[in-house]
């Protein structure tokens, strides 16, 4: 009975379709001013020259989250991102090549702080939100839903502190937010809706360098801050 | 030139592995009180006589939409029912039998509405949300990761209403908000936040099922709904 069993087991798998898997991720960079992606040129067909998210093929001995940080740091030398899955892609004529699925993957870094990885052996280039060359293959779209959900999740949950310095304004902080949603933000508003939320905690001391008067410096506290993660909600901006 | 490029082109995807990739999809239904979980007893190798979400594999020829859709007709009878890309699941060792991926979709039904096409001839049954047996591989995962998705969405969004008759009260709502959260909710509170949205119009009518006095029907506002859906928040229960 044990070896019809494997038989049949065996059976199960045997005959079924195989796929090309890929992994796509899409960085996202802040500069302390700017929201960027990161893009990097093909030198292979198909689509040889044309620009592209970094993207490679899942390998038989590997998982899809491992596949996506080794793709990554090979094309561009950055490690330790943390990349969530946005979304896998899965319409036959996604590739003109080939069937190939492809899950994507994203992250929002601090450019300054990966420079030194980013390697200079591959074409990896940083390019402004609202001004970079078309994309690939379904590319475009990924970006697209990858800003999407970026938006939904610092609108509801306080990521984002991770782009900032230990101590910081919240004028920096609305820059980031301002960065990431494409748009001018009342200050008043913007200063009142954070601060309902007690996860800052107002410093003793001042930057002065934009001003005269200064503006108060704030670090966030990390217990609530993990609370209203750990939650999902709760948070709105 | 053009021949050399073709080369490489099929050069790229050639040696390249490939993957079982199956869907296994997530069905919650709601029978107007309670939310329940549509389940089936796998009668094959491995894990045979186990519980299982309705899961199946991928074929070349169709997109992971269509094989998901076509899944769980062929396992249920189910068809024409909305469903939405959830997560895909990528570790070496999730199935025992074989290096398989699998790409969850989740979908919350009427049950009374699709009673009639659930097939008999196959052994899906519903399970209570609160009493469900364990299931195969990380089944148990991917229904914790739906029911997640689930709440969120329906925090952040006025998803349900499909779930509702055309005219409906607000302690029907309630109960349906309560069956997917798992906790009572101060009414009070609930018709409060839920009229603040102006999403849901106040019909003449009253249903006088449960108490002398009734409790007034209403319908909610297409065009604001889809608004509020578009904007994926901005809405909070």
């Amino acid at each position: 009975m044990k070896k019809q069993s494997n038989i049949y087991h065996e059976h199960h798998y045997k005959d079924k379709d195989r796929h090309l898997v890929a992994v796509d991720s899409i960085i996202f960079g802040f500069d302390k001013k700017r929201l960027k992606i990161l893009l990097i040129k093909r030198n292979f067909e198909p689509c040889r020259g044309e620009w592209s998210l970094m993207g490679g093929f899942l390998k038989k001995e590997e998982s899809l989250d491992d596949a996506a940080a080794r793709v990554l740091y090979t094309l561009t030398g950055l490690k330790n991102v943390y990349l969530e899955q946005l979304y896998t892609y899965g319409d036959l004529e996604r590739d003109p090549g080939a069937r190939v699925l492809s899950t994507a993957y994203y992250a929002l870094i601090d450019i300054e702080k990966y420079q030194e990885q980013l390697s200079n052996k591959y074409s990896a280039k940083w390019w402004d939100i609202n001004n970079y060359p078309n994309l690939i293959f379904d590319h475009n779209i990924m970006v697209n839903k990858a800003l999407r959900r970026l938006r939904r999740k610092t609108r509801t949950q306080p990521i984002g502190f991770e782009l900032l310095p230990k101590k910081f304004t919240i004028p920096q902080l609305q820059t980031l937010y301002e960065a990431i949603h494409q748009k001018k933000m009342d200050k008043r508003n913007f200063r009142k809706k954070l601060l309902s939320h007690d996860f800052l905690e107002r410093l003793e001391e001042k930057d002065k360098r934009n001003s005269k008067k200064g503006a108060y410096l704030y670090k966030f506290n990390e217990e609530k801050y993990n609370d209203l993660v750990q939650k999902g909600y709760g948070f709105e901006i």
